[in-house]
C-alpha cells in the first residue's frame, strides 16, 4: 500500500528557488509568511494529509455519498475529517485575518491546497466551493450580506456551492433559466425568490456542515437576454434567524446527486429552487461578471488539482515499481528483479515525475505572480503580474489537468493487470482526474479563453512580454557548462520559437475558425513550454545550489529536466505545425459527411 | 441515445480498396467468401450487434457479473444473447467447415469481431478467450482432446479460457508455479493432477455455458526452472464423461472475481486448482511456445478492440454533438447552435474519425497478410506475409489500445459534464477501453517484442521491406494533384524518414536499455506511420474512385486522411528524436532518487 507523504523537499524548492517566497513574504500584508511560519504551515498540513484526509480516500471511493429523499450522507469519516479540518484552521487558511483567515501569501495556500487534492480530491471540493462563494461575497457582498455570511463560512461551518450550469446551459450560461423575482419587504431589507432547477453543484447537499450557502445564477423577470441579464444571489439552504443561527428550511432542494465515473465520494447534485429565498449579491444583471472575477481562482485550483492527482498517482505507481518484482535485468540477467530497474517502466515513471514537477513549478509561479498582482505597491507592477496570471491560468488550468489524466493513466499502466483492479488505488486516480479537464470550463473553453482574449485581443503583448523573458533566461542557460542543462536548453529554444510562431499566427488570422481550430494544440504547446521554462529554471537553481545543497535532489532535478526536454519539450514543433497549418482538415467535412456508418 | 450502428461503408471500403479482399477469397480453401456471402454476413453480424449485443452493454457494466459461493452470474441478457449467438453460428464463424465452421478468411472475420466489440466488449470476451482455447488444440491437441471438446468449443456449448498469469507471474511467465503431477491410468489414459492459483482469468467462471475449458500454464515435478519448464494442460470444468457428456465436477473452483475499473459485465476470476484432472496439450515443456504461437491471434483481437471501442466513442460523441445546443457559431452569431459547429468539437470529432480509420484499415490490411501467410500456395510469398505479420502484430496491439483509450478519453470531453456522468455512456467506453494496454501483453512488452524481436533480431530486414513499399507510394502519391493529398504526401515521408531514423538507431545500437528506452516512443511512431500509410492509400484509392462511388463519403476520406497528416502524422519527428536522442534520461536517476516526498 502507498500512503500520502507530501512532496516537502520538491514543493519548498519551487516556493523558495522559483517561485520567489522570501520577496513575496516582504509584500504588504503578508508579514506572517515568515519561513518558520511556513515551514511549521507545511508540515501540520502535510500531517494532516496523511493522517487524516489520505486513509478516507479510497473508503470514500467505494462507499461513495448517498442521497435519500433530499438528503445526502458522505462517505465513512467525511463529517469527522472536516469537523477537523475546520477547527484545525485549515479552512480558514486562505482568507484575511479581518474574516478569521491567516493572511498568508496565496503561494503559501496553494501547496497547502495540493496536499488536500493530492490526500483526497473529494473532501477537497467541500471547502474549494467555501472558498469560491466567500471569495464573490468578499468581492461584491454588502456589508450586511458580508457580516452574515463570511464568519461561519470562513470558519467552515457553513459551506458554499456554485449554481451556474442548468441542463440546457451549461458551457453557455447565455441559456441560463433560473428566475429571481424582488419581493419588496420594508421589515427585513429585498429579497428574491428564486426558482429554477440547477445541475452539477458539488456539495449541493452533505451532512458536513450546519448550513449550504448556495451561489446562484438566475434572471430577473425584466433582464435582459443572455449573457448580460444574469444576476448572483446568495441561497441559503437554512435562512439565518436574526440572530444568525440557521432558521427556516429554505425552498432549495436536492432532488438527487449523480452516479459519477468519479470524485464518488463529493456529491454532485440536482438542485431545484422553489421559491427560495435570495438575496442579490452587487448588482443585478452583473452577474456573470462576478463570477469572471472569481474563475481565475477556480480555475487555478482546477489545475492544481491536475498536479495533485499526478503527485499522488506519481507516487502510488513508484512504491508499486519498486516493490513488485518480475522480470530480469536487461543487461545483467539473474534473478527477477523489482521493475523499477526495467527501461519503459522507469520511462513512464520519469514522464510522471517530470511532468508533475513541470506543473507544479509552473502553477507555484503562477500563485507568486498573483500574490504580486494583489498586493504589489506599485500599479504598473500589479499590472504586469496581473497580465502574467491572466495569460498563464488557462494554461495551468488546461494543461495541468489534461498532463494529469495523462500521468494517472500512466499510474494505472504501471501496476499492470493490477492497475485495473479498484482495490489497487490507482484507477481512482484516473477516474477522479477525469472530470478536472471539464469542470470550471473545458480544455476547449480554456483554449479559447487563451487564444482570443488573452493573445488575440492584445495582439499577444503579454505573451511576447514572456517570450522575451524566455530569450534572457537561454542567456543564462548558455553559460552553463552540464551537458543536461545544454540539451535542454536546445530544446526549450525550439520551443519558444514554436510558441512565437503560433503567437504570431494568432495574431495575424483573420478566420476565427482557423484561430480556434488550433486553439487545443496552442495550449498543449504553450503549458510545455512553460513547463520547459520552469524546469529549466530549475536546472540552473540546482546547479547554483549543488556545492551547498541535497546533492542527490539536485542532481535528480537538472536529470529530470533533461529528461522532460527529450521526452516532453520536444513535442513543441509538432503542435505548432498543427496550429499554424492544421486548421484546414479541421473543419472540412460537412456535417452530413460525419456519419459513423 | 445513440445506439450502435456497424460502420459498413468504411469497412467494405477498407476491405475491398485497401486489404484486397477479392485477391484474398481467392486463396485456398475460402471459396466461401464470395462478395455476396460477404456482405450478407456483415449485415447480418450488424444487426446482432446493434439488436442484441449493444442494448446489453451499458446495463451489464452497471449490473456487473456477480460471485456468489464458486459460481458467477452474469448480469440480465448475457445468457440469452450468448445462447442466440451460438444458434446464429456466430461463434463457429472464424473456424474450418471440418470443426463447424466456416471456412472464412481472417480478413472477414475480422469486421465481424469489430461488431462484438464495438457494440459489447465484455460479451465479446468470451468467445473471444474461447476461439484462443480453440486455436491451441487445433494446433498442437491429440486428436484424441480435439474430438472431445473441439466440436462443442466450435459450437459454444462449451466456452474456453486462457490461464497463464498467477500472483507472482505476470508478464514474467517464467515465475509460473501451478504444479501437474502425472498419473498413469490404464484404462482411461494419463492424465495429470493440477493444483496452483491463478489470477486474472477472463470468463473463468460464468453461467453462460454447460461447460468450460481451462487452458493452464503449470509445471511438472521434473521440469527446468524457468520458461523451459511450463507446459500446457486442458482442465475441463466437469471432466466429460465417454459419451461427451459433461461429466464429474473437477476441482477447478472460482474463488472470487476482480472488482474492476471497466468490462464489469466480464467475469475477471481467481481460479483454484485442487488436484484437478488435466490432459497435456501436445509436449511437456513446451507449454509458452504454444502460447506464443497463438499469442498473434490474441495480440491482433485485442489490437481490434482498441478500433472497435474508439468506433463505438465516436459515434456516441457524434450523436450528442448533433443533438446538444450550446453556444454561438463563431462567424455567423445568432442563436445557438449544435456543437458539432465549433471548430475545437470539430477537432476532437475528426481526431477520432480519422484514428479510428487509420487503425481499422491498418488491422484489416493485417488481417489480409495472416490469410496470405497462411494460404497462399507459394512458401516465400507465406514468409514474407508472416514477417510483416509478426512486425506489425505489436504495433496493432499498442498502438491502437494506446489510442483507443485517447479517443475513449476525447469522446467523454465531446460530451463535456455529461460525458462525466456514469448513465450517458461514454464513460463505460474509456473505463473499459483502459483493459486493452494491459492485457495480452501491456503496452511496453509490445514494444519490447517490436523493437528487439522483430527489428533488432533480423537487422531490421523486414521494417525496411515495409518502408521500401511507403518509398513506392510516394511516388503514387506525388502523380496527385489533390491539394490534400500533396499535403499529406509531405508528413509521410518525413513520418517515414523518421521511421527509418529509429530503425537505424535500433539496429546500431549497442546499448539495450537505450534501445528499450525508446520502444514504446518508437511503436508509437510505427504506430501513427503505418496509420498514415494506410490513409494515403485510402486517399488515392478515394481519388481514382471518385467519378463513380459514392462523392460525399470519398471526399470525407481524403479530407480526413489530410487532417490525420496534419494533426497525428506530424508527430513522427518528435518521437523519431525521443527515440534516438531521448534515452540518457531515462535511467539517469538511482532508484534512491525517486522519492516522492
Amino acid at each position: 500500500m502507498s500512503t500520502y507523504t507530501a512532496p516537502l523537499r520538491d514543493m519548498k524548492f519551487v516556493l523558495n528557488e522559483l517561485a520567489g517566497l522570501e520577496a513575496v513574504a516582504k509584500l504588504p500584508g503578508f508579514g506572517e509568511a515568515s519561513p518558520d511560519t511556513v515551514e511549521a504551515i507545511l508540515e501540520e498540513a502535510s500531517k494532516f494529509a496523511s493522517g487524516v484526509l489520505d486513509p478516507i480516500n479510497y473508503s470514500g471511493d467505494q462507499e461513495g455519498s448517498k442521497w435519500s429523499d433530499g438528503t445526502v450522507k458522505t462517505p465513512k469519516g467525511f463529517r469527522e475529517a472536516y469537523k477537523q479540518f475546520c477547527e484545525g484552521g485549515w479552512n480558514a487558511l486562505p482568507f484575511e485575518p479581518d474574516w478569521g483567515g491567516q493572511g498568508l501569501p496565496r503561494l503559501v495556500s496553494t501547496p497547502v491546497q495540493e496536499m488536500w487534492k493530492s490526500s483526497n480530491m473529494s473532501f477537497s471540493l467541500c471547502p474549494l466551493l467555501t472558498q469560491g462563494a466567500i471569495e464573490a461575497l468578499l468581492l461584491r457582498g454588502s456589508p450586511e450580506l458580508q457580516k452574515r455570511y463570511l464568519p461561519k463560512m470562513v470558519e467552515g461551518r457553513w459551506t458554499g456551492t456554485m449554481n451556474l450550469t442548468e441542463p440546457q446551459a451549461g458551457s453557455d450560461l447565455s441559456l441560463v433559466r433560473t428566475r429571481a423575482e424582488r419581493v419588496r419587504d420594508g421589515k427585513s431589507g429585498d429579497h428574491y425568490l428564486i426558482s429554477g432547477q440547477k445541475i452539477f453543484i458539488t456539495y449541493g447537499e452533505h451532512d458536513m456542515s450546519e448550513n449550504i450557502v448556495h451561489l446562484v445564477l438566475a434572471r430577473t423577470p425584466e433582464a435582459p437576454e443572455g449573457v448580460k441579464g444574469i444576476s448572483l444571489f446568495v441561497v441559503p439552504k437554512f435562512v439565518p434567524n436574526e440572530d444568525g443561527t440557521p432558521g427556516k428550511r429554505n425552498g432549495a432542494k436536492c432532488a438527487s446527486i449523480e452516479h459519477k465515473l468519479g470524485i464518488h465520494a463529493s456529491p454532485t447534485a440536482v438542485m431545484v429552487y422553489d421559491k427560495a429565498v435570495g438575496y442579490v449579491v452587487g448588482e443585478e444583471n452583473r452577474g456573470l461578471e462576478y463570477m469572471f472575477i472569481m474563475m481565475n481562482a477556480a480555475r487555478f485550483a482546477v489545475g492544481l488539482e491536475g498536479v495533485a492527482i499526478a503527485e499522488r498517482a506519481f507516487q502510488r505507481a513508484l512504491a508499486f515499481a519498486k516493490d513488485r518484482v518480475q522480470g530480469r535485468d536487461l543487461v545483467q540477467g539473474g534473478k527477477a528483479v523489482p521493475i523499477i530497474r526495467h527501461p519503459d517502466v522507469r520511462r513512464m515513471l520519469m514522464l510522471m515525475k517530470s511532468q508533475t514537477e513541470a506543473m507544479r513549478a509552473l502553477a507555484y509561479t503562477t500563485a507568486s505572480a498573483m500574490d504580486y498582482a494583489h498586493r504589489h505597491p506599485d500599479a504598473e507592477t500589479r499590472k504586469q503580474h496581473q497580465a502574467f496570471v491572466d495569460l498563464m491560468i488557462p494554461v495551468v488550468k488546461g494543461w495541468s489537468t489534461e498532463t494529469g489524466i495523462e500521468i494517472a493513466s500512466l499510474g494505472v499502466q504501471v501496476h499492470g493487470g493490477m492497475g485495473f483492479v479498484e482495490e489497487t488505488g490507482a484507477a481512482q486516480y484516473l477516474r477522479d482526474a477525469r472530470i478536472t479537464t471539464i469542470y470550471e470550463g473545458t480544455t476547449g473553453i480554456q483554449a479559447m479563453d487563451l487564444v482570443g482574449r488573452k493573445i488575440s485581443r492584445e495582439a499577444g503583448a503579454t505573451a511576447k512580454a514572456w517570450l522575451a523573458s524566455l530569450k534572457m533566461l537561454d542567456a543564462e542557460l548558455a553559460k552553463s557548462g552540464n551537458a543536461d542543462i545544454k540539451a535542454l536548453r536546445a530544446q526549450l529554444a525550439a520551443g519558444a520559437q514554436a510558441v512565437a510562431d503560433g503567437v504570431n499566427f494568432i495574431v495575424e488570422t483573420k478566420d476565427p475558425r482557423a484561430m480556434f481550430a488550433g486553439a487545443v494544440p496552442f495550449l498543449k504547446l504553450m503549458g510545455i513550454v512553460a513547463g520547459g521554462w520552469q524546469m529549466a529554471r530549475a536546472a540552473l537553481a540546482a546547479e547554483k545550489k549543488m556545492a551547498s545543497g541535497d546533492r542527490a535532489f539536485l542532481e535528480a532535478k537538472i536529470a529530470t529536466a533533461r529528461f522532460y526536454g527529450d521526452h516532453v519539450l520536444v513535442q513543441a514543433a509538432a503542435l505548432r505545425d498543427t496550429v499554424v497549418k492544421g486548421s484546414s482538415g479541421v473543419m472540412a467535412l460537412s456535417e452530413e459527411q460525419f456519419l459513423g456508418a
